[in-house]
Formats: structure tokens, C-alpha cells, sequence
């Protein structure tokens, strides 16, 4: 099939990516940080490795500050309620995914304030805006790196530059762009980021992990088992025990450390670069198919591979469902938990089809799924196809 | 090596376990419950299936009740957090892990009123004891199955009933008993059971689920996406959703699947059977060494498979250190995340040498585990050995 999906869960992984955690599986995976014999220990250097990869990737001067997690929900979860108290404001935008939207709504009920910056309707969000909603309680700016919707990029350069104005950290979300984006964590002065390992890192499901800086200190959220300090009915106050409660996913961040690496051999640059190429190839077919409408901004510069669009009269999920059954292309669709953001782009309830491809996505896969949209919209136009969501034959347009 | 650090996470998996991750990772882990084409589908049967596989090994009726977590201390951070509000009342005992202690130790500052029951010098827990506990303010009994120490199986049944008399559910921490030692929910009307993946259920680390009965309505702890009414703030209200945010470990849970199908044609009795085997001929063999105590109870009916044994006048990081380097042989030593139990035992700070069994440890195993530690305890005896921890001879006893 013609994966593009990855903005979900990337799909395929680099072939060392199978092998690693099949190895590890297989030979290290034994306790990490609790026994003391050998396979423990080889358990143990995975996760340091799969540490040191990641902090080389992004820049990170200490990776006992990567804190893993089984997904950036997770990680996300942790700042946000390590963070904040009842009384504090926090601030973030209607581009944001419910793993931040509902986090925050849960806190709201807890008497924390959230302001709720407005996106411009490409999903563009202003730094100065930002920067003005800032009050003497805003304790947290919490902003996706890019939408998921349709990959606006977020100038979190500017808005941290103008938060840290104001002495107030930001929490990025780089649900999609971690890995595919170049992210310098100490030279942009990141306070705390949240990524999936299972997106641009390649890493398997069931793993992510939240970087925390030294400025920032958080309240653990979940409690138990650390292997260290077992004498303390409390989580110790060293990182990054303090927040990783119970055992970690030793093959998995074992695969996330070996995606990590793969995207580093090839540079974050050229991974950006290809889908950049592929991003405008396939915004450059769509937009010629008649009916097609294709949301976002134009400019590919400010966009991660996430193309998000419509076919004028038709459900999203009859394209989707055609493009998966007659063309084998996967695809999702639908409001992609971002109620908001389909809100702000004109697009809810019921959604779009989007298109996310990745570093292994080709341009023939690209020139196969302009063509079937072009099939789909075709036979639209011709009454040649009936919506899976309507009983009678679609009426029509004009 | 011959690892006997099977409490800790067991090895080797079958190797069943080992073909479906890797099918899984490489074939269907696109996003379950997101998209709906057809790798999509695919992931979503992977996750019914592992939740089906789990239902049958526990005879559990509600398979959509049975939440996926990272490890077993997700499971019960969820449980613990997920019900008890403050001016509630608690009981646990003092054989608990960290995992459990920690987060009530979080919870009693937020104003639960934690009792904890106390165990006899062999780990046992006493049902009328904990039933004369109850108040008219308890919400939760919070117990071991088993002792991750000493292995003493605790008398669910009668501490369910004794508190279901009293209209309190029961959560059972069954880390050190999931697949090893026969758990009927229905049977038993366990109201909410929390299992590691990567234990006794042959699952990969990185997995666990809590069960939690149509009796329990627990408060949702993480929050985010579930790729299902997402066009809500907060979490839905339907099982397994409101309580599994973000993606789902989709290959992680097929080798826990796999795992669990394992378990389930051999037969859980079976494997009990094998683990009591090995377990009597370990602590025989132990028992026989001069200067060898072995912690907990003789009765093998009354015992996961869990060995604690100290050498009389040496550290157990010594006798660890010396099994592994000398010997190839993997155990825990230490207080094993569980300081009470130490306290109880009599073993604490410096705690025990813990050697823990699986079902694929052979006979063979077991005597040179013994044969090995005889030779330790003989040095010891003989002089010939200097403990890593001392800087000089050890002195003579005598």
C-alpha cells in the first residue's frame, strides 16, 4: 500500500530500527536500573544509548533531563500537570491536538486559567499575540511545533524569545515535527519538549519522551518503582528517576534510540529537504483537481508534511474509504483529534482527508495519490459515485 | 547466563513472542483507532486480539474494561488516583512495592487517610485483620498478590470477600503472580487487578493493563487523544477509551497477546506447577547451606516464585556481584523497590539476595544456582573471600 499516514505512526521504520529492537528483544531485556548482573547491565546502557542519541539529535547538553515516556501524550501530561497549580494562567492556541487541549481542560477544572491564543485561518500563530496575552500569573505558553491538521509551523524561535522576555517558559509539542524538523534545543533556550518516538523518530509505539531544562522543575505525576533511593516512600529528586516511575520500555527505546541515530546519519536537513519536495509535489497536484481544496499555507517553508484537504460535496470518509479500498493509498481522515484547528480552517465537524508522507514516501507515491484524488473528484463530478455516508445518489452541484 | 531475575522481567520470552512483535512492528503497527484504512484496521484487531487473549486468560467477561498501560505501575498510579479523593480512607499492607506505597504516599497528602495493615515475619496477610480495618470512610483495600520479596501469596479471596461484606472493592497488584499462578476475575469478583506485561505474562516491557469491573467508575488520570469523540474537551465516557490516551504500544501488546496465548495453552496450572518444582528444590537446596537463611514461608502452596537469602556476615551485593561474575548467574539484590518488606523480614536496609525462577528455568538451573551459592557461602566460611563493600579482609566470625 501507499502509506500516508505519518503523521499517525510513521510506517516503514528503517530496517535497523526491526533489528535493533528484535536484538534487544531477544539478548537485553532484562530489568534496566534494578539488578546488577550483566544482562541488567546491558539493559541499562540501552536506555543511557538510547538517551545519548536523542540528546545528540536535538542538541540537548543533558540527556538526564530526557525524560522517556510511552507516548508525547504522556510526556505532555507531565508538563503540563507537573506544572501547573490552581491560580496559574497558562496560555496556548486553538491549533493545539486534545493531548493538550484535554490536559488543559482537566486543569481548568482545577482553577487553572488557560488563554487560548487564535490562529490566523492558515494556523499561523503570532508571537506578539502571544506575548501580549502574558500576565503576572502565566506560568506556561504550551504550543504545537506544528499542526498536525495541516502543518502550519509555529515560530517557536520568536515566541520563546518573546516569552522568556517576560520570564515565562514554553512547552513545545513536536508531535510532528520531532525528527523532520531540525530542533536545537539549546540554541532556541527550549524549557520543555514533548515528542512520539512512533512519528518523525522512528521509533515503535509505546515510546516518546519529554525533555525538561534545568530552569524547570515539575512535580512527578505518577509514582512508583525507580530502582533508586527504594528506601523513600517518595519519587528521588534526581533526574531522570524523579519522573520515570516503574520499568521502561527497554526495546522500544532501544528502536527509538536506533531511529534517532538513523535520522542523524542522514540529517535532520535532508530529511527536511525530501519531504519538503514531496510536501510541494503533492500540494502542486492537488490543487489543480477541480473541486479539490487544499488548506494551509502555500508556503512550504512554514508547513511539515501534513497536507490536510477537501473535495467539494463530498464526506471525507468516503474519500478516504475509496482512496484505501480502490487505490490502496492509507490515509486519515476526519477532525484528527483537533476539533479546534478544523474550526479554525472552516473545515469541522466533519473534517478532512489528510495526506501525511515521510522520508521513505517517493514521488511516484506522491503522483499515484494526486491521481486517484483526481479519479475520486472526477467521478464526483460525473454522478459516478455515490457518498458511503448519504442513502440516495449525491445531488448534483449546480 | 542463567537468569533467575524472572520477578524482575522475565527472559527468555517464547519465541512466539519474539515472531509477532517483529510481524507487528513491521506489517501492522500503523495507528489503532485513528485511521480507517486497511494497516489501520490491522493495528485495531492487534489490540482487540491482545485484549481478548488477556480476557481469556483471566476469565475476565468485559474485555473493553481491561485498560492498556505502560507497565503495572501505570496500571495502579491509575487505579489508586483514578478513585480515592481526599477524606477517603485506604488500607494496604507493609509487603507492598514502591509502586504501590509511592503513589498512596502522594495520595495521604492530598487527605486519604492510608492504614496499613501489618504482615506476619513471613509476608502473610491476615483477611479479619484487614476486615476489622475498615471504616466507614474506606474506599479501597490496596494489596499484593504476592511479595516481590519473599514470594508469600496473599489470601485474596478471603480478603475479597471479607471487604465485599463491607462493600469495599479490592485492587490487586498481581506483578509477581499474572501468568504464573491462577487468577479467575470473574470467579474471584476481583474489582480491579493490576498486571505487568513484562513479567509472568511473557509480554515485552513496555506493557500492562489494569482490569477494572463494571462495579468501579475511576476518574480519568492522563489525558489526550483516543481517536474517538474527539470533538470533546475531555476524555470520552466508554471503556477502554477513557482511561488510554494517546497511541496505544500496538506491538508491544501483540507479544503481550502472544504472550498471554502462551500461557493459555500451556495452562496457567501447568506453569504453577512447574514453578512450584523448581521453587522447593530451590529453597531446599538453599536451606541446606551452612550460613544460608532463606526468607518467607516453607509452604510451597503459599509462595510465588520468589527466593530471598541472605549469607550470614556478607553484603548480598557482594554475593550478587559474585553469582554474576563467577558464576554467569542473574539475580536482584538489594530491597528490590519494597523497604517494608525488608523491615518485616528483618532484612532491611541491606536487604536480600533474590533469585526468582521462570517457566523456562530447568532443574539444572536451580542446582548449579545452589551449587554456586554454597561455594560463596564457603569462602565466606573459609576466608577466601574479600566483600566488594569492605576496603579490607573481612574479619572472622567466631
Amino acid at each position: 500500500m501507499i502509506y500516508l499516514d505519518n503523521a499517525a505512526t510513521s510506517h516503514p521504520k528503517p530496517e535497523s530500527v526491526y533489528k535493533r529492537i528484535d536484538f534487544v528483544l531477544r539478548n537485553a531485556s532484562a530489568n534496566p536500573g534494578r539488578s546488577g548482573h550483566r544482562m541488567a547491565i546491558e539493559a541499562n546502557r540501552v536506555i543511557f544509548e538510547g538517551r545519548e542519541s536523542i540528546a545528540r539529535l536535538f542538541n540537548i547538553r543533558h540527556p538526564e533531563r530526557i525524560i522517556f515516556a510511552c507516548n508525547a501524550t504522556a510526556a505532555l501530561n507531565l508538563a503540563l500537570k507537573g506544572l501547573l497549580q490552581p491560580g496559574d494562567h497558562a496560555i496556548t492556541s486553538d491549533m493545539e491536538h486534545n493531548s493538550v487541549v484535554r490536559p488543559l481542560k482537566f486543569l481548568s477544572q482545577q482553577g487553572v486559567n488557560v488563554h487560548r491564543a487564535q490562529a490566523s485561518r492558515e494556523g499561523s500563530l503570532d508571537p506578539d499575540e502571544i506575548s501580549s496575552a502574558i500576565t503576572c500569573e502565566t506560568r506556561l505558553i504550551a504550543v504545537t511545533h506544528a499542526s498536525n491538521v495541516i502543518g502550519t509551523i509555529t515560530p517557536i524561535a520568536e515566541i520563546i524569545k518573546a516569552a522568556h522576555n517576560k520570564e515565562v517558559p514554553v512547552l513545545i509539542d513536536a508531535a510532528q515535527t520531532a525528527g523532520a524538523v531540525p530542533i536545537d534545543v539549546e540554541a532556541l533556550d527550549v524549557d520543555m519538549l514533548a515528542c512520539p518516538g512512533h512519528k518523525g523518530l522512528f521509533g515503535p509505539q509505546g515510546t516518546g519522551f519529554l525533555y525538561v531544562s534545568p530552569k524547570i522543575n515539575l512535580n512527578p505525576t505518577v509514582f512508583g518503582g525507580t530502582g533508586s533511593r527504594s528506601d523513600l516512600d517518595r519519587m528521588p529528586d534526581f533526574l531522570p528517576d524523579r519522573y520515570e516511575a516503574g520499568t521502561l520500555n527497554t526495546p522500544g527505546i532501544a528502536g527509538l534510540g536506533a531511529g534517532a541515530e538513523f535520522i542523524f546519519s542522514e540529517g535532520v536537513g535532508a530529511v527536511r529537504m525530501h519531504e519538503k519536495h514531496i510536501l510541494s509535489r503533492l500540494i502542486d497536484g492537488l490543487t489543480r483537481i477541480p473541486g479539490v481544496r487544499v488548506y494551509g499555507t502555500g508556503d512550504i517553508e512554514r508547513r511539515a508534511a501534513v497536507v490536510s484537504f477537501t473535495i467539494e460535496g463530498m464526506d471525507p470518509a468516503a474519500i478516504g474509504d475509496r482512496l484505501d479500498t480502490d487505490f490502496g493509498i492509507g490515509v486519515r481522515v476526519g477532525i484528527h483529534c483537533a476539533p479546534d484547528a478544523h474550526k479554525v480552517i472552516g473545515s469541522y465537524p466533519k473534517g478532512t482527508v489528510r495526506m501525511s508522507p515521510g522520508y521513505f514516501t517517493t514521488p511516484e507515491d506522491i503522483d499515484r495519490a494526486i491521481e486517484a484524488t483526481g479519479v475520486i473528484a472526477a467521478d464526483r463530478e460525473n454522478h459516478r459515485y455515490i457518498p458511503v455516508s448519504s442513502p440516495q445518489p449525491a445531488i448534483p452541484r449546480g
